[in-house]
């Protein structure tokens, strides 16, 4: 896991900075818009970029010990198998706003807490590759072996490489798990060395009671992982999940493979931080493509260095947030490529 | 210019917030976007509404004086003419952002400073239909007469009309006016009681010296209107412009016509802003695309009770944030169109 990665052509990034400054608009008016055409000509190697045509979401849904024997979350984990079958039958926020910009959705049982019996009605949407049912409950013990835990990054390698070997020019990681904020608090509190108070938040919406517990049991999480940022499957096996350590080699795959990948929620961006930790230099890859709510995701991108693209109070995860920033990034390619320039418009540049 | 309106329907709106309560998802998951939901059913007047299929931008194009007296932008002020040849051909932002919504866009010389005859090489995709030629330096007269101001409001009314009759369901007012973020600065100071320095931004990227003399400017024209919030044509004539009167006219048609409204950046907040002031209840028609790095557009949304639904330190105008906005607002309607219910999905809510 720890081979390192090519980063994105620099090159590219520079055709696209000094093209920016002579399209027919003041320097610097598309803001954000401005970097983000930047990195997709990084991570394309090529300017002007192009929108993505193939994004792809795999969605890695899980169950969590923490759920059942803390109750840290609002809703039963029942809900989280029922959730799987609701992505199947398209009936989900994720499938909604991906059929509205054409993005593949697959959904992957990676720790469900359920019969393996319930996915009979549901084949063949669901890829049945489980590494365990559910997991540990991190406050007082680990999460999975570190042989699961090996097995969960090759599972989510694998799924990277599944979806561009089928065509994908840009991964999203959705997720999907009741009590699934709570390992994401955990692995960022130590891997941003915030205070667990600070990195927990109320996931679906917990009560200010539940709220308080579920810090307990994240604060615990820290005290058992000792906060060793330097080992990064431990800290995975200990207090992160099958889900998330599958989310995480999906994530570092596609820095690997050069494939650019939009994180999501809270959710995906503690995966991006472990994986970040795996393969040094891979959030070179990754845009954030919306701020959850969620006090975990602030802390993550921050230590990543992204900036987020939509900041509109969302927190479903599924890879919602992300899907919702394509239509941005299309933006962003467009008019780097399409806008005239002072010269060919005849535009006086204030420098005139 | 003081009939009154019709509101957006509430009952669709209490159909639209019932129904995001049973959709599988965390209540209040979606955010700002359950919001947007509901404001697109309450103008549509139905539940769930549908996404925008016929938007239209209308270009307020006009010079002002104080840009030639005070210089009080970075680019000179032939850069306006030179704009509006740039969007007939369709090389700047806002085309290539119209053309990735389907947005159709229109050009409108309301105050250009520059010979008629600029406009021949130009015809048909001009409208010519100027007011005046540039305006007065608010600083020191006023930017126009009475008959002038009100035959501006009525060029607004006019506009909004034919693209309403042409089929719109959403309206855009784009600026574009070297120098237009002078008075949309002195009207927002007014209208929201704000001091004139809080209110005054960098426009296209002035330098502080320029910055400094931009403050003055405003300065002067706010003590020149003397703060008379309740005289709205008054103080367009005094201390605004035609391009922005004729978008005051054109957002209150709107309004007026129950035809819902994207607002762009700060100079067509300051429009809002005026257009609330003729028109009471006006803004309930209207949403915030973008919130504009100019200080005078936070202040002017905020007292127009609007949230933006972008944030990317845009400051282009043209109406480039409000098209940037209209993939959200597609979003919001087609998830509460489309996801599955608790009921429908067989998942357990909350409550179970």
């Amino acid at each position: 896991m720890t081979r390192g990665i090519t980063p994105p052509s620099a090159d590219a990034a520079a055709q696209a900075r000094a093209r920016q400054a002579v399209l027919t608009k003041p320097a610097g008016a598309l803001g954000a818009l401005e970097d983000t055409s930047v990195w997709m000509a990084s991570v394309q190697g090529t300017c002007p970029p192009q929108p993505f045509m193939n994004p792809r979401v795999v969605i890695f849904a899980g169950d969590h010990g923490v759920a059942r024997s803390a109750g840290t979350s609002a809703y039963p984990p029942e809900v989280t198998a029922q959730m799987v079958a609701n992505f199947i039958t398209g009936g989900a926020a994720v499938n909604v706003l991906a059929r509205q910009v054409g993005a593949a959705v697959r959904v992957v049982d990676v720790s469900v807490d359920a019969p393996a019996e319930y996915l009979d009605a549901l084949d063949p949407g669901v890829v049945r590759r489980r590494i365990r049912r559910s997991c540990g409950s991190i406050d007082r013990e680990d999460a999975m072996s570190p042989e699961e835990t090996v097995a969960a990054l090759a599972l989510g390698t694998a799924l990277a490489d599944e979806e561009i070997d089928a065509g994908a020019d840009i991964l999203i990681a959705g997720d999907m798990g009741i009590g699934n904020t709570t390992p994401a608090a955990a692995l960022i509190a130590v891997l941003t060395d915030s205070d667990p108070s600070s990195a927990t938040g109320r996931g679906t919406g917990v009560d200010d009671a539940t709220w308080a517990r579920k810090v307990s049991v994240v604060a615990a999480a820290v005290s058992r992982a000792g906060r060793d940022r330097e080992a990064p499957v431990r800290l995975l096996a200990r207090i992160g999940s099958p889900d998330i350590a599958a989310m995480t080699g999906y994530l570092a795959q596609g820095a690997r493979r050069g494939v650019p990948v939009v994180l999501d929620g809270v959710v995906s961006c503690a995966a991006a931080l472990v994986a970040a930790q795996l393969l040094p230099g891979a959030s070179a890859w990754w845009c954030a493509g919306h701020l959850s709510t969620e006090p975990g995701a602030a802390l993550a991108l921050e230590e990543l260095g992204l900036r987020p693209l939509i900041d509109l109070d969302l927190r479903l995860g599924e890879g919602t947030g992300a899907l919702l920033a394509l239509p941005l990034l299309a933006a962003a390619a467009t008019t780097l490529a399409d806008m005239a320039t002072f010269d060919s418009a005849g535009v006086s540049d204030r420098a005139h």
